[in-house]
Formats: structure tokens, C-alpha cells, sequence
């Protein structure tokens, strides 16, 4: 039995649940359904995963009250199984140890302010005028340019790269690789050849944000490219320079957003989606996985673009036909005026 | 001439293929049919270059026996051109030679386990319990954290990250920028705020997986994320946390899969494809490039979504038809019904 | 006051710009139309900011003579107001200047040739036989593999990966996190496992090209993977090995090059495009964001795919109808070749 572990009773306090069953049972970690033992507390909040409740050897089973009609086993009863279940396994995730200090590989210049809080590990470079607070953690490999600020709390995994002019909040955090602060992509044409446009803006980033791995987010051409507080940004997203992320919005991977554009709080940006620039989405809307933003929108509600899945014979078919599609509409419609 | 050379009847003899020609020339590299010399070796699989075949200055040529009729230079016949031609190139990829050792530069865990056989270049940072077999070269910048497992013979070419609990096989190659066993993307709304619902568990590789640059495979929420053997991936994957990739299937750049959907063995995703989460891909499935999978596929096949390439203004009026494509169908419909 | 300052009538005289107004007027930075202040240089470019002229405090704006008709405000009077901006605004970015040496921390082969006049920042790792030339920059973090060359005046920002074989022009700027000349996705399936086919060229980067944070451009597989003088990728693009791509294209952000496909000169690639490999695409094409190329383009001119987005409600009756989108046509054609 591993050391750590609280009792079912003791998790139902806590948390403020309702027990059905044995309150001494000890739990001493958090597996799914199919896998749990008697020692491990289980979830159900997805109806898809219903069937799994009878079979599972699960010890303790977080669910609605509802879903617990006729189950034998021990529960806790939630509003929302899925909350609740995230704060417990908290308690599981046992992450090494914050130790504050700098690992002597360090490259740190001297007008650079590291609190005596932080945590520095091997080979992070911090540059000129930068600042991170108490509790902060610098994973290895982790490159910090100019002029930036590292608030309290926030955590960069490992191989950050933070350019310059990039400011979070507190309580960030930022999955390995992830880029914020490189140039925008501005560019204006000259005698036939691009000429550069200086980016001359910084990235400020709200508190309890988090970013994903291999995640862009470039500085602004002139004022900042921002994301609100509690901002979630899964891997592999782009964000253009000043682009504007409202608070509690979530984007899933490989989604993008090009310079200029306005997002709206609460917005759940799909998968692969994207985001033309200079527009505005207002707050509340959802835009499912691979569609194309490109223009604004100003009421609330979900989006699509795009055309589903078929097998390849069919959809060459449906495909050769949407080419010829405003004949074919233009054919009916002109019958429609014939006098039948 | 290169000091690495084999004679023409030697490439035969070795690789067991049929040698039309001289035994005695020497092959000092390999080259395209446009461009290879009197001392390389070309090869033709794709029809598509058949029309080069004539003018080639190649001093030998793999090919399949049909494509070697009437042809006046030196062949060798395989019934694989492409496969034979993989092999024999190999022979002449002079990589740097693998020397075994820890540079001094190395960050590494007094708890980690390091073969004497393993090579570990500049600026790598090893965490705690993780173990590196050998035979496997840790390429420089490269972070591994807690409680991973490098097998042996794998290369992680340089700046590759392992989060924690990111077990490779044997024979794993991962380029750079890669980042394994990041935080799958887990949130949970509460009182309007987004709550993390800890990632627990870790990332599983099998023998002989290769993984592309900059690609991102986070760690499961419970279970592993998992990739069985002979899994390719090229560069800009994203593979979201539980996510199962079956034996032998190949993505293209830029492709994505979200969590907790499993993929057979064999299939072959296309560059930019996006497959949703929590559904299942039989074997022996083709998606063709930015198609976008939605919900389970029972069957094997080639299946594609999207619409084909136009000129932008025939384009623009093909799509506006698609918003009002029901409309125009229940009229049709409804005339259809009509007495003529 | 900034110590950086310039007087409209000197910024004029410089740019060759015709200024209208006070010739004596300090500049010492430069803002959006909405931001800046007395002492402050703005630019109106695109008409959709035209009504934010009137209201500004911009101390001096340069903008076409015909938008400047009426304007009270001091003016500088550009035909390219955007290029002209940029120019003049290049000299409000004071970068850390530039200091020739190499950090101590840094691992250089004894093989490599650095220029006493180029700059190796911290953890920067250089392989056997590569070259660095005068004038270069390379940022902390960065691994630079055998064989590659870092032309004149270049800059690798911060751990940027160039892996072999990669030889970059003059004055050729990469953003964190790029990864150049990692083996190209070439596999031969036999006995019903992978065969990775060598991948024996390498990358050459022309002069004044910019390559985003992120980005990957493979190796060729024989030949060279191209990119021609003055290309710009955004972030996170994807090129295949063998790709070629023409002088002053410009792709966005999160597109992607397959293998062997050859792009024009001036052309512009939409974000998120894709381009299928084995293809090429003539000079000054553009195509639209998240739009696929699968075939030869021959014509320069616009090109789109995709349906445009929609509420996901009607969206899904128009996607519905797609499915059945042959069977409708040949129902009208049908019906069409029916006597009526």
C-alpha cells in the first residue's frame, strides 16, 4: 500500500461529497473505470462510459446522484463528477519537489532580478532587465530574452523560449518548446523584394493561463499581443501578433489565429480551426474542429465549416459536383421561373 | 574517387538482385536519375519518372524488370525498386560515428541510470529514476525528466524533450524539437473558472517507432498514451493524451489525433488529416490529406472530406450555393413529388 | 524625452518623404493611430482605419496624399505608407548590440571554423566541419550539426536546429525553435514493416530569407531541399524533403510543402494551406488560408477550396446534402434530358 492515501470519508469532507458506502476504505490513487482496483477511486461523468460501472473493480466511484441508482459499489455523489474527480487526483500527482535556487550552468545577466524564491535549473538563460518572482520555476533548457517578467507561481517546463518583451501573470504555466514574444509576420513589399516590419511590441499573458507545448505566440508589431487571465491553449496553436485571447477561453491543438483578431471570453476553439485576422469573435462561441473563420461573428453559438467524411469514391463524386454547383443551382432556378 | 565504394556485382550478390551489365563498376553513391553520374546508382519506381530513364547518365539503375526492357545502360532488377534502393543507400549515409560516453557539460540525476554503452552529448539534462540503455545517443539540449526509459540503439537526434514517465522501446529514433509526455490537455469548468484535471499517466513507444521534428505526444490523463511498434510519424504531429496508434501505421506532417481515439495497424493518415477523440480507426484505413474524421471507421478504405481546388471566384460562388445546398435539395425534392 | 529622437524634418528628408507641418517636431517612437501621442509617428495604410485618423494624437502620420486631404495633423506623405512605416520604424528598435566572441559555455568542434567576428551565444553546440561566418548570430540553446554553414550577417535567434547539410545565405533570420535539414519522410514498406530510405542531401537557404519560430524544413533525400533568396515562412510551416520554393514567396503561418513539390517565385500561401507533393505551382499564385493544392497549377492567379463557415445548425443540413450531392445533379440532369 503506498504512503500516500486518505480514507473515503476523509475525501468526502474535504470535497464536500456524499458517501454511499465503507468511509474507512483507504484510496491510495485514481484510475479509470476499467482499471481501478479496490484501493483506487474511479470517475463517471460521460453517459458513453455507463456501461463500465458494473463491471469495474473500482474502491470508490465519484458520479451523479443519479447514475448511482442500483450501483452496489461505494460512491461519492458530485453535481459534477469530473470537477470533483480533478481535484482529487490532484492529491495523487506527486511532481518532484519545488527547491528554490539557481543551477550553477546558468547563464544569468547581470541586470537580470531572479527572486531568492525562484527555482533556475541547467541551461536556462535569462537576458538584460528581466525579472521572475518567488516561486517561479525555470525548467532546463529554458531561454529568457530581454525585458521580460516571470510572475509568481508560473512554471515553464523545459525548453521554453520566452523571445522579448514577454510579461506573465502569475500562476502561468508553459509546456516544453512553446515560442512567445518572436517577431510578427510583418512584412511590406518594396521594388519587388519584402521589407521587414519591425515588431516593436511586447506579449503580456494573464494569470492562471496555460500553454501548450511547441505553442507560437508572437509579440506585437506596436502594442502587445494578450491573452486574458485563465486562457487554456492546448499544443502546436498559433497566435498572431497583436491577436487578443478573452479570458476563459480554451483552444485545442493545431488551432491558429492570425494577427489582429479579437476573441471573445469563453469561446472553445476547435481542433485544427482557424481564424482569419482584423476580425472579432464575440464571447461564447465555439467553433468546431478544421473550420475557417473569416469574418466576424457577433452572436454567441457554435460554428462550422466544411464537409464530412466520406468514402473516397463518393466524396470524388460530391467533390467534381460542388465545382459545378452555381450551375446546377442556376439550372433550377431558372426552371423554377419556367411556367410549368 | 570516394574511398567508399562497391562494385556493381557486389550490390547484386548482397541485396540478391539480377545484375544486367558490368560486375566490375564501381559505386561510389547514390543520386536521382537527373543528376547521378558514371560511378552512382539511380533507381526508377514511380512511372512518373520513366521519361528520364533515357537520358540518365546513371552508371547503374535499380529497377523493376518491365522498366528495364529496351534499356542500354547497366540494371539491377528488383521486384521492390524502391525498397532495394532504400537498403542499398544506406551503404553510403556516412553519419558521425557513435562514441559511447556523458559529456561533461551533462545535467544528470544522481538516480538515474545511465550504460556505459549509452552516448550523451553537451547541455542534456537527465531527471530522477530515469534509465538510458545501451547503445542510445542522447543528442545535445536534449531534457529527459522522472521515470523514463530510453531503450536501447534509440537516437534522439538533439533538443528533444521527455517530460516524465515517457518510456521508448528499442531502435526509437525521435528528431528534434519533439516533446513527449507534456500534459494532455484535461479541463474542467467550475464557477466559471477552468479547473486542471491532473495528467497521471505516461507515454509508451514501441521498437522501432520513428518521430518527427517538433512533433508532440502528450502523456495519458490515467492510462498511457501509447504508439505500438513500427508507428512513423513525421514532423508537426500532435497526438493527444490516451490516444493508441496501432503497429505500422505512418502519418503525414502536420497530422493530429485527439485524445483517447485509438487508430489501427496499417493505416496511413494523410498530411494535415484530423481524427477526433474518443472514437476508432479499424486497420487498414487511408485518410487522405485535410480530411477530417468525425466518428468511427469500421471499415478499411480510403476515405477523404473537403472540397477540391478552384479559382477563387468560381470558388466563391460554388460555396455560397453550399449555405443554402438543403434548401436547393428540398426543392428539388418536392418537385421531384410533384405529378409532371 | 527619448534620447532616440528624430525630426519629422529629418525623417522626411531621409525617406524622401514630403512632410506637411512642423519640420521641427521631435519624434522618439512610433504607435498605432489609436495610441500615439504628440511625440509619436503613425501610419495609415489600410482604409478600414481611416475613420481613426480624425480622432488620433499622433503627432505626425504618414499616409497617401489623397488621405491626407483635409487632415489638420502634421504629415509625411508616402506612395507605400506600410513600407515607408517600416522603414522609418526600424529606427525605434533598439536591439542588445551586437558583441563578436563565443560564450565559454559554448561545445564547438574542433573541426568547425567560427569567424573571430561572429557571435555563439550560451549552450550552443557546433559539429564537426560546419562554418560560421562574420557577422553571425547564434542564440543560446542552438545546435548546429556537421557539415552546415551560417552565412554573413545571419541570425538563429535561440535554440534553432540546424541538424546537417543545412547552408544558409546572408542575412537569413530564424526564429526559436526551427528545426532545418532533419531527415525527410521517406519509408518503403517490405515484409510488412517500415524501411527507412537514407536521406542523403541537404538544405540550402538563400539570402534574406526568414524563417518562423517552430517552423521544419526537412533534407532532401538526394538532392537539396530549396528555399531561393528572400522567402518568408511564418510559424510552425511545414516543408517536405526536396521541396523547392521560389524567391519572394511568403507562406503564413501553419502551412505546409509536401516532398518534391517545386512553388513559384511571388507566390503567397494562405495560412494552414496545404500543398500536395510531387506537384508544382507557377509563379505569383496565392492561395487562400486552409485551402489544398492537389494538383499542378499552371495559371497565376487565386485559388481556394472549402466551404465557407456557417451556424453549425444549417451547417449540418448543407453538409448532409453534400454527401448526396451526385445523386442530386444526375436527378436534375436527369430530368433535364426529359422531354417537358
Amino acid at each position: 500500500m503506498s504512503i500516500f492515501h486518505h480514507t473515503a470519508a476523509a475525501l468526502a469532507e474535504r470535497f464536500e461529497l456524499t458517501l454511499r458506502g465503507d468511509g474507512d476504505r483507504r484510496i491510495d490513487g485514481v484510475a479509470t473505470l476499467a482499471r481501478a482496483g479496490a484501493s483506487q477511486l474511479a470517475f463517471l461523468a460521460n453517459p458513453r462510459y455507463r456501461s463500465q460501472l458494473a463491471e469495474s473493480s473500482a474502491g470508490l466511484v465519484v458520479m451523479r446522484e443519479d447514475d448511482a441508482v442500483g450501483y452496489a459499489g461505494d460512491a461519492l455523489i458530485a453535481k459534477d463528477p469530473y470537477a470533483a474527480f480533478a481535484k482529487m487526483a490532484a492529491l495523487f500527482d506527486h511532481r518532484p519537489g519545488f527547491a528554490p535556487g539557481v543551477h550553477p550552468s546558468a547563464a544569468i545577466d547581470p541586470t537580470a532580478e531572479v527572486s531568492a524564491g525562484a527555482s533556475i535549473a541547467a541551461f536556462v538563460s535569462i537576458g538584460p532587465r528581466s525579472r521572475v518572482d518567488a516561486g517561479a520555476f525555470i525548467g532546463p533548457g529554458c531561454v529568457i530574452g530581454e525585458d521580460c517578467v516571470i510572475g509568481a507561481g508560473s512554471e515553464l517546463t523545459a525548453r521554453v523560449t520566452l523571445v522579448r518583451r514577454v510579461r506573465l501573470g502569475r500562476r502561468v504555466l508553459i509546456h516544453p518548446g512553446a515560442v512567445l514574444g518572436a517577431d510578427g509576420f510583418g512584412l511590406a513589399m518594396e521594388h519587388g523584394r519584402w521589407l521587414k516590419v519591425p515588431q516593436l511590441g511586447g506579449v503580456a499573458i494573464g494569470d492562471d493561463c496555460e500553454i501548450g507545448a511547441n505553442t507560437t505566440i508572437d509579440r506585437g508589431a506596436l502594442d502587445d499581443t494578450v491573452l486574458e487571465e485563465d486562457v487554456r491553449l492546448d499544443n502546436q496553436i498559433q497566435i498572431g501578433h497583436n491577436a487578443r485571447i478573452g479570458a476563459h477561453t480554451a483552444m485545442a491543438g493545431c488551432s491558429a489565429v492570425a494577427g489582429s483578431a479579437t476573441i471573445g471570453r469563453y469561446c472553445l476553439i476547435g481542433g485544427g480551426a482557424g481564424i482569419l485576422g482584423h476580425l472579432e469573435v464575440c464571447d461564447r462561441v465555439v467553433v468546431t474542429a478544421m473550420s475557417l473563420v473569416t469574418s466576424t461573428i457577433r452572436e454567441p453559438g457554435e460554428y462550422s465549416s466544411g464537409t464530412p467524411l466520406m468514402d473516397n469514391r463518393s466524396w470524388r463524386k460530391s467533390a467534381a459536383r460542388f465545382k459545378h454547383l452555381d450551375a446546377l443551382a442556376r439550372d433550377i432556378g431558372g426552371r423554377n421561373k419556367e411556367p410549368r
